[in-house]
């Protein structure tokens, strides 16, 4: 079987578990990983090359960016240019349609294949969410997140004065509204109360119900287990009340390192041009036999 | 906007649901119902042409088939040949692989599109196990039905001696298994053990725990709702413990129409061939523009 090539670019948390997810699949070899700088080599990594430029790598089918979601683009474009597909897991919704249009064009002239917001969510809960809508195209889906850390408000709790360490944990009340639970390490001499109200006062913080509290260790409180749960109830045809639900209580960046891989896959059977998850089958995502598949799965 | 031109072939209860579920989307027209013969004109109907024969219909884009399963691809060759696309809910499993591969070659040879084994379970269900599986590739799927009626259950039942009228619901027990609650209204002089054992005895029942209860009225205690929990424990990566859950309640026919309606406006996005739902991008099931779909959506 020729396997597909994947390089891993950007090894932070995602990263590592990308580097696991493509171990575990047999249709994948790992050509190497791309960091921005080499400092001493993880022991987990021996056997790959680690380099700075994908070019040094050989063949490249595909790359998974591990990068912050802002240095996606950048990334993708040179590589696509370069003919090696991209995968990413993009995650700023205002701004999917204008990354996929931007990567459609470089992609379409260079004969290879973007799949783009590739996580859970963006990503996997966009396929149920269409899903879901097609199967009772007037009603309403809520997406519950949680309980979970966000990672975004916790970095906008760690930014506030007298603030060692913080958690932001994400509670689902419902009907797509969220509790925030902030867990803090106060600095010496700092105060709570001082601390909660410049958090609440944050735009980040300011429209949901949030509450603080110090703890002796962030460390001790943070684990990386998160959940969604969506719901619809709508209309199929002229019939109400038909009711859906999809939860799920996962390993964030392990599920965002799996569908990552599962699009890099997908990516080898598109024609050129950039894609959302819910435009690549989902039959693409997986290895095997198509017949075979069917077989199992439908 | 160009609408999409539907047949609809059988008037039983999913082509009912399936005229309705038309009548509700925007994107297409109805132009008109196939029955074997042509009784008195069902009230709901008097706007449509009502025929025996596709052909005086004039120009249909899709054929959505409401026959019984065992007669889809009798029906799906003739039109697939005359270059009207085709989709069907056919539920045999086991022979889902030799109907795709019969329909592929036709459309191929004439230019249409064949989207087989399209309603809920297989159909939309297919969907979501076949994306719980690349989230998780490792683990099992449990595929839990009901509670709700089964209809060949139901038909098994009713061939026994001493029955006038039958229901048989499936209950699920979790982790696939399922125990029947069949009800019947006995014939004048049957005894309710002898039927008891009658249906306990026979194959579609033996392996499943079965209760039998005599009931005054079957049409009293039937409803059409259904449900499917599906459950999924695996691995994403090498990280175990990946929980997921899909859970839906609704009425049986009106999703069937619903989704049969959503893969006949895919069919108009496909190349020639025949597909399952796992082999189509969930967005064509979704009528609107695309840019907004994914804005919506992802």
């Amino acid at each position: 079987m020729n396997k597909i090539k994947a390089a891993v670019v950007g090894y932070g948390n995602i990263g590592r578990f990308v580097v696991e997810a493509l171990e575990a699949s047999v249709d994948f070899e790992i050509a190497g990983i791309v960091r921005r700088s080499l400092g001493e080599k993880p022991a987990e990594l021996a056997s790959y090359p680690v380099v700075t430029d994908i070019a040094e790598l050989g063949k490249v089918d595909v790359a998974i960016l591990c990068t912050p979601t802002r240095e996606v683009e950048k990334y993708a474009v040179e590589y696509l240019a370069a003919g090696i597909n991209t995968v990413d897991s993009f995650d700023i919704h205002s701004k999917i349609v204008d990354l996929r249009a931007s990567l459609d064009k470089v992609a379409k002239e260079h004969g290879s294949v973007a799949v783009i917001s590739a996580g859970w969510d963006p990503g996997s809960d966009s396929v149920v969410r269409a899903l879901m809508q097609a199967a009772a195209p007037k009603g309403l889906t809520y997406t519950n997140f949680g309980p979970g850390m966000s990672m975004g408000h916790t970095v906008c709790v760690k930014s506030k004065p007298g603030v060692k360490n913080a958690l932001s944990m994400t509670i689902p009340l419902g009907t797509g509204i969220h509790r925030r639970m902030v867990y803090v390490e106060l600095e010496e001499g700092a105060r709570l109360e001082d601390v909660a109200a410049a958090v609440k006062a944050d735009p980040y913080f300011a429209s949901d119900e949030t509450h603080v509290m110090a703890v002796e260790s962030v460390d001790m409180v943070k684990d990386m287990g998160h959940g969604v749960n969506m719901t619809r109830k709508g209309v199929s045809g002229k019939t109400q009340n038909q009711l859906f639900e999809f939860d799920m209580k996962i390993n964030n960046p392990a599920l965002t390192a799996q569908i990552l891989v599962d699009v890099a896959r997908a990516s080898m059977k598109q024609t050129p041009g950039a894609y959302t998850m819910i435009e690549i089958p989902v039959i693409d995502l997986l290895p095997g036999d198509r017949e075979q598949l069917i077989r199992d799965l439908v």
